[in-house]
């Protein structure tokens, strides 16, 4: 595996976007395809040539307008085909996702493709003309009956009209680029009051559901990073990209991204032969396995120039995607910003060992910010260079990754697309957790527990389920050390993006930081019963050393101490036989003499425990692209009007749960307004009053963009006693009068989830009167 | 004012240090102290030599050993001076802190100099060795007499052993070095569990009290900073120190540290004339204006070598603070790591004008990392390289600094130390806020409302109320642009620490970004009627400024398209009178000519807005700092065992609310500890399960070492139906028994302190039994 994927998959989330090809692949790329395609190959994908709505037999593009959204309960599919091409979507995609649909959708591909056979066969033969036209006709029927099938089938949710969502997002500033006054910068974001509020209702949420619930230990460490921490976990040396510049003007390009979307450009020219395409899907599989020579000989073997300028490109060069800087005044202390949470964990796995009274297992947790310069970075939030990072870090036991918790979601179903499935073309199946490890599909318990968990995650905040499932990685992918790695993949505009990883990653970081510091970093696991072990200890003679070997005798001692049976008898045996023996410590040698050991000292010691480094299980979580996930599946269009955007999002990830509205700037609604205020701040419930002029629709309309779930307004009937007020609620726009009394308490618990609208709807009177004005 | 000052106070908190000096000082250093005095003077401060309790009358240091915390509760003064030199604390500036006490001690302060003065004469008049003796032995009287009051008056909290604290503190894992396995970098820490815990329950109450309470914009902008941001926010040319290195082994020092450091000690010494001692205090008071030549000047003038290595010094050097890197691949786009969250407010300010409708005043807030490349970082969490902000910017009318909650913080007393009170040596003083602004001590209303809200805030997360005053910065350091700065500081055992910063900002930084982008960022004011204005209009002949000027025509027309009034008349006057007119440009100098401009059209304009530039008020947090000096004044010893030392902070501070203790491992409590455990968190109420073995008591002192204010443990009572629990509080000790489903409620109101332990104490009965195993 090359050294590139080691260093994606090792460092936690790494975008992934799969997409289909000609000649049947279903879902991803090629087995081997770990990275992202390139912003401009998926342009190509998204953005075809008009009216170029298929490309083969196995893909279908299809340009939609979205006139209503794929909400359940206001779903119309309006599809309009023609209309306007500004959104492509892979259908494929959607139906891959279930089995019965693709098996109603089978027979019609077998029509298609047989009826394509004829007209083929039929031109071979130089038939004459008017047989061949009967057989194309024939031929696009059969495909328009295939489209129609499909496009029946297609879930609403596929009718989603990005560009409108990211204006609503840049317009109600939920994130929008980082220093845009100065131009912007690619690759970073700032989060404005909404995203911001979403992205602390998603950390405390995630907190509450991993650190407070599973009794993780959560840890806050340092960014800046000095370069021996990084050398050891492999970052300094590995975690590079390959680019190519363009000669004359130096634009930057990811060379595995450039490769591959030329290679696709190449395969999809009218005049490229099969045998050419067959080379270039060769090459596609094995891209990931290849370093700078080859992928050398391939720009040349196909001139590939500049995508943009057509210029000529340099050579291949490895570039680290760490940015680096220097600590200190005297700017010999190299530092880097770390690419991930997690290494600050494992640097102290000491302290939090011994914070946990030495037991194992133990989970440690950290949300911070990590750091990769991307080359070239696109796709939104999902590519970014700074992001937020929730890591956890589960040491347990090699040789025992039970979980006390596994039976408690033993029957969880989850969706799952193992590495088998991916190599056999198969496609993603229902299954239970505990079914899967059961199985060996997923390699142990531990994992099994956080996958499990995960989903109930994901599920809470409000991802879509029928967008979700789990990849497993493939051999050829994962991390030399893991022995088993699933990625929550969730389903997005920009194809399957990985947002949660989930690694079983053994001992490898753990057992690198000791050798780097030749700090112990292991946990004492008691023995069943105490044993007698067989010590073979070398005695020195330190006056001998000292006078040979000067100031390097204490690194040969200290050697000597640490040496096993095995090391110590084979020295013994050779100084009996030759009279001397080489030692090589860090490349230096040392000449060990008779006269230099005093003995060999052998004796028993009872042991009661055995040292072991932890293996560790890590669920990585990416909460930009959760984010940007999440805000996908909860973007609505308003079927009665569709300049009416909001998000669905459940109230307890709402920014702000609840808007108060005097019906107009009448001045007797401020006393009541004020109230309600402060009773709101006092029950924890975030509100925004909004006494701006602008009909109530209006004002509601504006709440909706903001996900707002709840909506209270001040009318006229509200200064009569008892006082009373409406509450609206986001996404069925229903409301019921309500006790001001009640409103602080009912707020609170449906803001938390605890209380359902249904129920709120049966006890208080549904409210009509002033619907029409307020639409 | 200094470049260096301006940095400083741009840049939000940073630490100052007071201390007190010969000569009867009393606080700061001096008026123009702004900066902290370096680790090796602070050491040599906090340790005298030997026997060393007195260096002058007007200073007194004090050894002490801790034998009993400060609590109120516990505290018994054990004052045993000699016993160990191990921490050394200004009594002084605790007494400073109250004038009921000043004024019990300044009888016998004029008591000892006036018997000093006596010697002093007997000396000069070489009276007889006898009647110097005599009188020298009353003045020793006179000095015990006054030691003596000053240490019966001293609170007990003087009495604080760091070096216990810091035990703590790295044992239990609330914080340590970072990366400690590889030898650790100075100025970054880790934060453990428990300091995270911490960390995380100040910055949620922050943002319920700032952020929710007065419906703030919370921004998350990220930490890597293109050079142009920070060029105009004037970071690039100014933030930075001056060095001076080691000529032999390159250690770096700041050198205005090592020049106090140095004059300090040549002060100190024996043969030190007045006159020397006249010019080093004539050089720390300028110090902070000095440049490098000056400072260069001072240390050939006092032969200065380093403190640590005696070795020759290079020359001053400019050192910038901040962390640098690059962006992107190419290596062409310089980058820092900000110094401040700020500015991505500033860079943002449109985007948030308009989240807000367009109105003013708003406060935007952000929480978020920081970096600055201290030179040499030091005093644990004070003075580090990596910090947490939480800074508030509130955006306003220049013209009109109200604010509308005013009068509900009105009657806030406060400790002020004013400029005023500083420079003529007076003493802090308490008022109230109203009184404050009313007297035009604070500058105004939207200030004053911070402090309050500052000190509300610092005396809820327990800051000790006795240890806390607002400092206001002098003339000499406060930023150029700023009309009013006032600092909260917390009295530590390293002195007054600047923790809060509350500056009234002008419109500094919005004018520089203005001007290095061009965006406009002003808000739109109405006017109380619409006016009518005179325009003066430049219309330009752009073919031939075009033939003239070519490429550079376009930058020229904008000029002369956005100049006012008088610019365009001073145009067309010069060029009525000479034909030619010059403009400069960024540098290049662009000759007008008559045939250039068309015309110079004079008309009227209904106007309705206009445009101002909002000032800033910013309260600016420095997490860290915060939480150091909140552990300091929560720390505790218990008065019967000096080895329970313990932090009594408030329950919603606490990083864990509850401990779950079988009493023993009998398998007969499991049930009903884990029923506990579950029904805590439902109630989310964070808690730890200890079942290891040792007695109840020893675990009870482990969760007392880090914070855990309740614990319940089951014992064999508690298997009895009913089944009940017994609770105990962790500063009192004391406990009472409860009926197990109570528990959750009741432990989830006293975490959040909405119900108080007495009131539980007085509901439930009051458990003993155990109380003598339980100690």
């Amino acid at each position: 595996m090359s050294m590139n994927t080691w260093a994606r998959a090792r460092a936690g989330p790494g975008l992934r976007l799969h997409f289909l090809i000609r000649g049947g692949h279903r879902g991803r790329l090629a087995p081997s395809d770990t990275t992202a395609v390139t912003a401009r190959a998926l342009s190509a994908f998204y953005h075809p040539r008009p009216h170029q709505r298929e490309i083969g037999l196995g893909l279908t593009f299809v340009s939609v307008r979205t006139t209503s959204s794929g909400s359940r309960g206001w779903g119309h599919k309006k599809f309009q085909p023609h209309q306007r091409a500004s959104k492509v979507v892979s259908l494929r995609e959607w139906l891959a996702m279930d089995p019965e649909v693709e098996a109603l959708l089978a027979p019609l591909r077998a029509l298609v493709k047989e009826q394509g056979d004829v007209v083929r066969e039929l031109k071979t033969q130089k038939a004459p003309e008017m047989d061949v036209k009967k057989a194309v006709a024939e031929l696009k029927v059969r495909k328009k009956t295939l489209e129609d099938k499909e496009l029946e089938l297609t879930p609403a949710e596929a009718f989603f009209d990005r560009a409108k969502m990211e204006d609503l997002l840049k317009r109600r500033f939920f994130y929008d680029q980082s220093f845009a006054i100065y131009g912007g910068v690619s690759g970073q974001y700032d989060f404005g009051p909404m995203g911001c509020a979403l992205k602390g209702n998603l950390l405390n949420l995630w907190r509450s559901f991993f650190v407070m619930e599973e009794q993780m230990l959560e840890v806050d460490c340092t960014m800046l990073t000095p370069e021996p921490v990084l050398k050891a976990s492999g970052h300094v040396d590995k975690f590079a990209d390959l680019m190519v510049k363009d000669l004359k003007n130096g634009e930057c390009f990811r060379l595995d991204h450039l490769i591959k979307a030329q290679l696709e450009k190449v395969k999809s020219e009218k005049k490229a032969t099969a045998e050419v395409k067959a080379r270039c899907d060769d090459i596609i599989v094995k891209l990931d396995n290849m370093g700078a020579p080859e992928m050398s000989a391939i720009m040349k073997e196909f001139s590939m120039k500049s995508p943009v300028t057509n210029n000529d490109l340099s050579e291949p060069m490895e570039f680290n995607l760490m940015f680096q800087t220097h600590i200190g005044p005297t700017g010999l202390m190299k530092g880097f910003l770390r690419p991930e949470t997690a290494q600050g964990i494992f640097v102290n796995f000491k302290r939090l060992l011994e914070f946990n009274q030495g037991k194992l297992p133990f989970a440690a947790a950290q949300i911070g910010n990590a750091f990769r310069n991307e080359i070239s970075p696109r796709s939104g939030l999902l590519r970014v260079r700074e992001f937020t990072m929730a890591e956890i870090e589960h040491f347990c036991d090699p040789q025992d990754k039970s979980h006390p918790k596994f039976d408690d979601i033993r029957g969880t179903e989850i969706c799952l697309y193992s590495a088998a499935n991916q190599m056999e073309g198969k496609s993603v199946y229902k299954t239970t957790i505990g079914e899967a490890v059961d199985s060996s599909t997923v390699a142990n318990h531990t994992i099994g527990y956080f996958m499990a968990r995960i989903q109930q995650f994901l599920l809470k905040i409000g991802i879509d389920p029928k967008r979700l499932r789990f990849r497993q990685h493939m051999g050829n992918e994962m991390a030399h050390y893991a022995c088993d790695c699933w990625d929550a993949e969730i389903l997005t505009s920009y194809g399957w993006v990985e947002c949660v990883g989930c690694a079983d990653r053994s001992a490898f970081d753990l057992n690198q930081h000791y050798k780097a510091t030749g700090v112990k970093l292991c946990a004492e696991k008691p023995l069943p019963e105490p044993v007698m072990e067989n010590v073979v200890e070398l005695i020195t003679n330190k006056s001998a050393l000292g006078k040979t070997f000067k100031k390097e005798a204490k690194l040969l001692t200290t050697h000597l101490a640490n040496l096993d049976t095995a090391a110590v008898e084979s020295i013994e045996s050779s100084l009996n036989s030759t009279g001397q023996h080489s030692v090589e410590i860090d490349g230096q040698t040392f000449t060990l003499t008779k006269d230099m050991i005093v003995e060999v000292k052998r004796f028993q010691k009872k042991v009661f425990v055995e040292e072991i480094i932890p293996s560790v299980i890590e669920p990585s979580f990416g909460v930009g692209r959760i984010m940007y996930s999440l805000l996908e599946h909860s973007f609505r269009v308003r079927p009665d009007d569709e300049q009416r955007t909001y998000f669905s999002l459940p109230a307890w990830m709402a920014p702000i749960k609840c808007s108060v509205l005097p019906l107009s700037n009448n001045p007797d609604f401020i006393p009541l307004v004020k109230l309600l205020s402060k009773a709101l701040t006092e029950a924890e419930v975030s509100h925004k009053v909004d006494d701006s002029s602008g009909s109530i629709g209006k004002r509601y309309a504006r709440t909706d963009e903001v996900a707002v779930p709840f909506g209270i307004c001040v009318d006229f009937d509200s200064l009569k006693t008892p006082h009373t007020v409406t509450v609206r609620e986001r996404d069925s726009t229903l409301q019921v009068r309500m006790p001001v009394d009640d409103v602080p308490e009912v707020l609170r618990r449906m803001s938390q989830g605890k209380l359902l609208w249904d129920d709120v709807m049966k006890k208080y009177p549904k409210f009509e009167q002033q619907q029409s004005s307020q639409k």
